[in-house]
């Protein structure tokens, strides 16, 4: 066993950022007499596995090899057959998995047929790391709700915008950029009506090089006040935009949305916006599995305190701004006591040249 | 010349820090074959000079060594003899130097007596530290106003308290530590009267095995509405009282304060309030070289507006409190555009356990 043919199977995990959504990142290593024989990982939806790539990408005999996966392989008939068995028919003898699947219904199941077949198996290696990798995964493959990742960019004495609504541009070229990266990870991208209002943005992926599927754009709207000639709503945008929205919105007003190509999703009305858990429910059915939360500050409150946000992701511009009136990333009523607060764990801080980024957790890690 | 003598030198001159100001910190070791023979750092105010305090230090012959010292040994009688001409008279034959100082009216005098003195004379050898080391000298010497820091603790979001003005506490137990410290390194601390008004605070430093100048605590309070009860102005406090007013203030307040046995510096109107520009300037005249300015949001943004800050420190908590009427660090009127920002520059990040530090400075260093 040797950790850094996982490493590599992580690296080729990661080649399916923003192509394999709702499935996980999985990259597998073939290894025989101490030279990796093949590699492959899971390129799109629907696509092959990890595994069934690596036997293809190679024409050596793979009897007697050792695989490295970074998650336990599949036990049952999905879109595509079960690569435990696959493992089984072409003598592989020995597996490393980094983790086991997440799924509580087939968790466990892969390795047992690995075991059964006198295939000698390892697993926990790098798990730390393919669980954080994975971390959008396992949260929808075990609650059947998107992970929720809520990113602002502000200013170091905590402005999102100018009193005036000036917030271009806050953060420099670089954080820009990984925001697009950041969008192209995940399925949907919420905003706020607010945002519509003050910034009127397209919400689209702009990555060069890279064409993954286009998340959908989802803008929270509980009386459904969008105008019909927002950016966010041009039909030339690649990829659906859904309006969240209550029975406080105009039946006339939904219907024109309707007839416009979009999705309305309606829930109950919860202290008097949308149902965030609620509507977080309805994406998870139509396979979204993360979704990136762009504020505003309200939505943002709303969010934190409704507990559908997993991580927060601050980019924070060496500038100040002031202003008692200039918008903060978390507004709403507010925490009453420190005590209170929202906790972040698991931070962890990186630069872009002079901004910084903090990303944390909501909750503490098992 | 070895760079590492010069590290122990600088080493030795933060042990001045809390002691020395508006002096300089100063650091200076002797070597004599490849060995250090004596060490001395400036060690309070109006005491020995650190390159007296190394000849002191030793019973060795320091005759033909060499010296380093952190800073251009100083040329005029001043509340010491000439250390140039001590150096001279015990006959070291070679001095290192990190910086010239910075004081254009004596700038290279030092220099110039040893020089002319057959001392070999190496400067400029860790520069940039020794110029770090003594920003607050620097700024003093040369422009006699007081370098001013703004600091200020905040959670991720950028609230220095709730909206029900709890702050109970938002950074941990280190930060507050390390604020300690940065309170014992300065002359003055300076709060607005809101945060007299909110936090009570006493502005003293707590910091067990240290017992430096107690700083000078100074309350911007254009109309002298301070509480006399209030922890800030108890008698029992080390240091003196400083009450920043205008001539908007009640001259039997006023009365009153300096009856108390406290200072009061009136100073013109500007925008409604304390002309902080002025008030700096009264502060030089009193040897007050440094001032930690510990908000609240309104004294901030006016001290960023009038240009006397000169360097932030802005504790991030890894909590997010919400509240679009919670204070942030900086209120005020705020600026109009992202563009016209408050810019930061040479830009640091510290953790203390979860809590970031970000350091910053307003204007870009030469």
């Amino acid at each position: 066993m040797n950790v850094n043919y996982m490493k590599r199977a992580l690296e080729l995990a990661k080649l399916g950022i923003g192509y394999v959504n709702p499935n996980p990142l999985v990259g597998a290593v073939i290894v025989k007499d101490g030279k990796i024989i093949s590699e492959g990982y899971h390129q799109f939806y629907g696509g092959p596995h990890a595994e069934i790539n690596a036997f293809k990408n190679t024409i050596e005999d793979v009897k007697g090899a050792t695989m490295y996966v970074t998650l336990e392989p599949c036990s049952h008939y999905g879109k595509t057959p079960p690569c435990a068995q696959e493992i089984v028919k072409k003598g592989i003898s020995k597996v490393v998995i980094a983790m086991r699947d997440p799924n509580p219904i087939v968790s466990g199941k892969g390795i047992k047929i690995l075991k059964e077949n006198k295939i000698e198996v390892i697993y926990g290696v790098l798990e730390e790391e393919a669980k954080k990798l994975n971390e959008i995964f396992i949260k929808y493959i075990t609650e059947k709700v998107p992970f929720c990742i809520l990113k602002t960019a502000m200013t170091l004495d905590g402005k999102i915008a100018c009193y005036t609504g000036d917030s271009k541009w806050i953060t420099n070229e670089f954080s820009r950029k990984y925001v697009h990266e950041l969008r192209h990870r995940v399925s949907g991208i919420m905003v706020g009506i607010e945002t519509v209002f003050m910034d009127n943005p397209r919400l689209t992926t702009r990555l060069k090089d890279k064409k993954g599927n286009s998340p959908i754009r989802i803008v929270v709207d509980s009386k459904a006040r969008i105008p019909l000639d927002s950016n966010v709503l041009n039909k030339d945008l690649e990829g659906n935009t859904i309006i969240a929205t209550t029975e406080f919105a105009q039946e006339n007003k939904i219907k024109s949305l309707k007839e416009m190509g979009l999705d309305v999703i309606v829930t109950p009305i919860k202290d008097n916006k949308v149902d965030l858990n609620y509507l977080m429910k309805e994406l998870g059915k139509i396979n979204i599995d993360s979704v990136l939360l762009e504020g505003g500050s309200t939505l943002n409150y709303s969010a934190l305190n409704e507990g559908i946000v997993d991580k927060v992701i601050f980019f924070i511009a060496p500038k100040i701004l002031g202003g008692i009136n200039a918008k903060t990333p978390v507004g709403g009523q507010g925490k009453e006591y420190v005590k209170d607060a929202f906790k972040l764990y698991d931070l962890k801080m990186s630069r872009f040249e002079e901004d910084f980024m903090i990303q944390g957790y909501i909750r503490k890690r098992e």
